[in-house]
């Protein structure tokens, strides 16, 4: 029921795992920092996915899929790279359990120890380039457009369902060019899609940027990410890709022939978006009553609830706007528990956030006509049964448009530019958002104003203006402003 | 080219690893007993699971995630499933990595050893009854219907690629049920989708049985089977679906208050098919030529060739004949390369088994007519333009059907009725195939065949005749045959 979650604004931490737990989304497990997908934040998640891997085949990437363990030797081949990942991951070292000898269970056999130990993947550049290496030798083997579905390790230390958890699913796009220009064109095509994906599809608006040296990808040349808005004011990076320049090629030997029969590495990119967007889609739309759902991303998209309970006529009366729905592509549900009363059936569906609500009486249907609902403004009005497929399809774009709007607008008001670094201070503890800020460009000021602040830089956004200024920290020149935020 | 493939007669196991090489389907990778699947192979996949997954969910599952590691003393919970799974894994037992303090790399840092090591999962029983504990409490909960797509590692010392891996991918379902009659009846059903699914899609014959007990699920009080035959006589276990009565309930405490308030264990199910299809399609259909494909699982359904090469005229036709093929659901590539000459496409696409492959040149186009060449039988014929997407249609289906006769009948060629031990092992030995004889029900004399002939007993066919004989190695009483095979 609805009262049993937090309010944000008493706690939002509170507020966000009540309503991962309350719309049965996800669970913590027995297995420290790895989460249960439930079957509704896994069918969330299966259309998410489904629509991204259109959206990736649209653009000419295959799906393939490459070993859940690397040896531990490729993680040291890409110096960066071993830096950043190789730290925190799940090493296995054994390959056999045996009884026992005091009868107590299993134990791990001593004589089955790896001759070198396995990592868990916590990304899979390293495993998969050293897979091109016998995939590539001439420019007709170029581009490679390879895209996986997978699971993959971190092993973080704090971990919060769906934002950070020890074991995620995500989709890592790794792609082989025969030129660098090839490769940073696929970098930022696949920069638009994410982004596309967030607004049209997740809608949330995000800012399309490029990361400072610092906030990098290990052993990336440059690494763009699309950066959204929580309602809490804290940023969230919701995806991320690479310009790997020629850093993975040099490190796994990967070279090819090209058209002048001139041999020379390969350059590669990498893309990835995760079950982190899950988080990212729940926090920026959802409210006290509990999850909000935009109608592109709903399992369920149209609730039918019989006053007071199910009978013959409401019956039939739904059955006919459920084939009408359904004609049009729509999902609905018609509720036939006679054990539940409409409230706490409406609370329930509000807290699923499923986008529409009918609800039929056997008045409504005396006078032609049907209460309607929307989730996203908690919006009554009484519409008449003739139509109301049309009326509940144009609603559903208007829900989706409006939820967009809504995230647009109040991201719209949490851009702030400050000019000195009071303001910046005062800005980031009481109204939060981004910060848009003059910055020297060092990564000295970068960490300084971290350790003072929490915040960091999420991004310099490409459509970045040009303007003469001074750093917020420093003083010192700069040329144009970046967004700080403290984020998730 | 076809000519690089190894004949089947000449050495079966080169030939099966010729096909998936060139064929692009998968490869071995760097890490042992773990596989890539290719582009192609992994198109494929795709496909055989969508249709799964479909089926799964027109049956009332849904599906959801669960934790990649197991915590080691799960495993011993259920006494014959930590006998049957738990002993050759991969075990995780260090959770982070340092520089080596020679500067060689990286090391396992001592300091992060687990205080109980996590078992990559080789099927998900104890993980997941652990989680249904927490969901489970009332009938209202019951049945629970859950299907998850994931990876498994079992290590295996003896790998082959699809048939035998390492780390697989598969779908493992997992349910819980009031009654020892539902569940029976879920196990059931689930092993009709999948012969279903086998039949009708992979156009693969299968028989549907019950193991002995030797042969049964580790934890299991029933396994059910399908069972296929490959072209050199060996069987191929192609799914299982396991009733598990109350032991994992047991294990892990999952109980339930029934509609009369009694309380009881849950019973339960678990059911799963994996990549090993993908080996059992291959050597089901598959020639000296390379791939056949059954059309309805093929990425490419129908190739266009232009003769000799592409021009604006044979283009324009083709144009017309991908509208209406696609306009039928049909897959379909035009096939523009200018490089390669028509013989190496030919032997290319059949060597990847696209169903149905289309020529034209500028002669067939003035005859209004094309050249239509099937893969399965390799007849070519020409046929008139005028309709042709309806003939494509209708042959696709044609190449369906025959495929799955064709494997049929060599199966019913294949399960020959012996009642004596010599004739046993000459069958076995010179004919292959199922051997259908007596056996006196006792897991001795099932352990002595297997030990004298390397055959085991595949199934006890469901819709098996009573009939008394005597045991084909012990001549002791026995009411019904069973299904004897060398197998995979």
């Amino acid at each position: 029921m609805a009262k049993e979650i937090t309010g944000r604004s008493e706690d939002y931490s509170q507020w966000y795992i009540d309503i991962v737990k309350k719309a049965e989304l996800a669970d913590n497990s027995a297995v420290r920092g790895c989460m249960v997908i439930k079957p509704y934040g896994f069918a969330i998640w299966e259309n998410m996915r489904d629509q991204l891997d259109r959206m990736f085949k649209e653009t000419g990437h295959v799906n393939a899929y490459f070993p859940l363990f690397i040896p531990k030797s490729f993680l040291s081949r890409e110096a960066e790279h071993v830096e950043g990942f190789a730290k925190e991951c799940a090493v296995v070292t054994h390959h056999r359990l045996m009884n026992a000898p005091d009868g107590s269970g299993v134990v791990v056999d001593p004589d089955s120890k790896l001759e070198e130990e396995l990592i868990v993947r916590p990304t899979s550049e390293t495993i998969i380039w050293n897979t091109y290496r016998d995939w590539i030798s001439s420019y007709r083997d170029l581009p490679l457009l390879i895209n996986q579905w997978a699971n993959v390790v971190r092993w973080e230390m704090r971990t919060r369902l769906f934002l950070r958890t020890a074991e995620f699913l995500w989709q890592e796009g790794h792609t082989a060019h025969a030129t660098a220009e090839e490769a940073v064109e696929e970098t930022r095509r696949m920069l638009d899609v994410y982004a596309e994906f967030a607004e049209q599809w997740m809608a949330v608006p995000v800012i399309k940027g490029v990361k400072t040296p610092n906030e990098r990808f290990a052993g990336a040349v440059d690494t763009y990410c699309i950066e959204a808005l929580m309602q809490d004011g804290k940023a969230l990076q919701a995806g991320t890709s690479h310009f790997l320049g020629q850093n993975f090629a040099k490190a796994f030997d990967v070279k090819f022939l090209s058209e002048n029969n001139v041999e020379d590495y390969v350059w590669a990119t990498s893309w990835g978006v995760s079950t982190r967007l899950l988080g990212g889609l729940i926090m920026t739309h959802s409210d006290d009553d509990g999850l909000v759902l935009p109608p592109k991303l709903a399992p369920i998209q149209v609730v039918i609830v019989p006053i007071p309970k199910p009978n013959d006529e409401i019956g039939q009366a739904a059955d006919k706007i459920m084939r009408e729905l359904r004609a049009k592509g729509i999902t609905v549900k018609y509720d036939t528990d006679m054990k539940k009363r409409p409230g706490f059936k409406f609370a329930e569906y509000e807290m699923r956030g499923i986008p529409v609500r009918l609800a039929i009486g056997e008045r409504d249907l005396a006078n032609n006509q049907v209460e309607v609902a929307r989730r996203d403004t908690k919006e009554k009005t009484s519409q008449p049964l003739d139509g109301i497929a049309d009326y509940v399809a144009r609603l559903l774009d208007d829900i989706q448009r409006n939820l967009y709007q809504r995230a647009y607008d109040y991201r719209a008001e949490h851009i702030t530019k400050v000019d000195n670094f009071d303001d910046f201070q005062s800005v980031l503890d009481e109204k939060g958002g981004f910060v848009s800020a003059h910055w020297d460009g060092t990564t000295e000021t970068e960490l300084k104003i971290k350790e003072l602040t929490k915040a960091t830089i999420r991004c310099i956004p490409l459509d970045n203006p040009q303007e003469d200024g001074k750093c917020v920290l420093t003083g010192k020149p700069s040329t144009q402003r970046v967004l700080f935020a403290r984020a998730y």
